[in-house]
């Protein structure tokens, strides 16, 4: 199985499921095409929020800012997933998870590859026929590969941490979702137990499901990825608490 | 075969089929994860609109708004096809349809779950697990299933009727599609034989295509699901008519 | 296996795949279903660049402003793919391209149909099946088919010439991808040793990447499909460069 993960839109993953299929029989499955354009960061958190519900599998991700510059190539094993894309930390975060079960944590090897047919759309003329090769090779067989050499020297990528109080926490949004929920990296946790907070000073009541409140109405609650988000029950969280990604957020209580 | 509905968008309809990949190696196939954002009416219209076209399937529906709530979760049998999904009605009215061959009309059973992963995803923690298992046990099997229980208690839905006269006929624009076509509850047929009808008392042409008037033009057809639909020629309807999801509609002749 | 294109949006397209399950195994591969509405030469455009990547298949396209008038059904044989859709030109493009390196050029086949079940959705009643008849039949056989009968009378279509001199080169734009990525019929080949060229008199560095430029800044560039395009590192290119699909441009040097 082989899951597909890009900035792309329309109709350029088809190219990479062209490619892939000329050489591989792998199930293939869409993870998402309309990820933030070229934006690593949100791509890593939803590729961590994700992938773990997952059987093994090869993993292909593309969101590619630096495409057609020296930008390595890179294959991540994380037990008995393997992860295919950019260096440019996109994989790390759901590598760590990934592999937090298996007995060592992600192992980075670079996928060598020169001139490619384009410089300009490595998903299709790099990265897809590495995630064919990778996945049929399999986790034990892909390092016989050629293009496959182990590496120390990639970038890797850290969510940033929240800071947690006895009277609060301070955390950021990382992700806004299509349904508009604010999503932070403030851990579910510092919820249990309260009926409200004050997020940036303005009190908000703390819900367990958004139906909890009336429609149009406004919640904190802990989202399905364990951790803080701003909602509103049929509504946007983001424009109701006034947040977008990036945005600094203070809870207290 | 599981076909999988909502109103998710992206990218948290990948996560169920990850949930389900490592459950059964049945074939995936998406409907559409981009419904109207919790509207469980336009949900039941749309699936009553595709899913008859499917051979024998397991359906995964999740359009929720009352997810984390007490809301039941239901499989429902419906011939040879098994739904899945939140107590809301939603499953009816194309479980009548599905059914209509069948020995017997659609059969209500309850999923009864406990403590799911989130309050807020059930269509990952809820919905996904209990299609995979209904799946795979397949339509005799899945009432021996331990959390299915026959259930008489179910939440139903029903599309209103239109009120059709002999010189004319009262109904609902039921949903827009993509296109801007503003589809009715209005059965077809009261169009056989007319060259043109009143829209809410201006007239507009029958056409039995949209491109048998002009680029621009309204007009009045049968859609492909059989009902009355006011549409434009390479543009849109609804802004055309000035109708919207829900407007009641006045056609006269 | 068979690949869908359409400009369908949702939840159309489920149809037709429900329609082609009930008869056949194919493997279905969506290559877009959001393609530029009713716009035949943009549907032929994306079709000649992504389904050249594909292994033998046939690939069902409707896009397909003529429904429900007396335009014909075809399909098109080249090489080993077989092509289904209606007979407005959208296929032969790709046809020319596919058939490349077999021995001889596209065939083109009528597909002879009666009476669908609804005049505005072809998709489904008419192209689906015929895509999983001629699918099953295969490029040996599909010949054979009651509905498949040879044509030289159907519609081409060949996307405009570009006018190359010494000095410069006259063009359109062709498309506008989802970045905002101006796609014109000018062959890269002319940008070949140049550091800057003149896009309707105003000069703008050529780079063989997006990341050779600031984000935000304009440059030329040979695109994944190989003729020349405007963009923008990080940003979009047809609004930096004031220019649309159907847009004459000059360049010159």
């Amino acid at each position: 199985m082989i899951t597909l993960t890009s900035d792309f839109g329309s109709p350029y993953p088809a190219s990479m499921k062209g490619v892939m299929l000329q050489r591989t029989d792998a199930r293939l499955v869409d993870v998402a095409h309309d990820l933030p354009r070229q934006d690593v960061r949100s791509a890593a958190f939803w590729l961590r929020e994700v992938l773990p519900y997952f059987p093994p599998a090869t993993h292909l991700v593309v969101v590619d800012p630096g495409v057609g510059t020296d930008r390595a190539a890179v294959v991540v094993r994380a037990g008995e997933h393997l992860l295919v894309g950019p260096d440019n930390g996109v994989l790390l975060p759901v590598a760590r998870l990934l592999a937090a079960d298996a007995d060592e944590g992600p192992q980075v090897f670079e996928w060598r590859y020169e001139n490619p047919e384009s410089s300009t759309f490595h998903g299709r003329d790099v990265f897809a026929p590495s995630a064919a090769a990778v996945h049929d090779a399999g986790v034990e067989g892909f390092t016989d590969l050629d293009p496959v050499a182990p590496t120390d020297d990639y970038v890797d990528l850290f969510f940033p941490e929240p800071d947690v109080r006895s009277d609060g926490a301070d955390g950021e949004v990382l992700v806004v979702d299509d349904f508009g929920n604010a999503i932070t990296n403030v851990p579910g946790e510092v919820l249990d137990g309260r009926a409200e907070v004050a997020v940036n000073r303005e009190r908000a009541p703390v819900e367990p499901a958004y139906a909890h409140v009336d429609p149009g109405q406004r919640l904190v609650t802990v989202g399905s990825h364990g951790n803080v988000e701003f909602a509103v029950n049929q509504g946007r969280g983001d424009e109701a608490f006034g947040v977008d990604v990036g945005d600094r957020v203070s809870l207290s209580w």
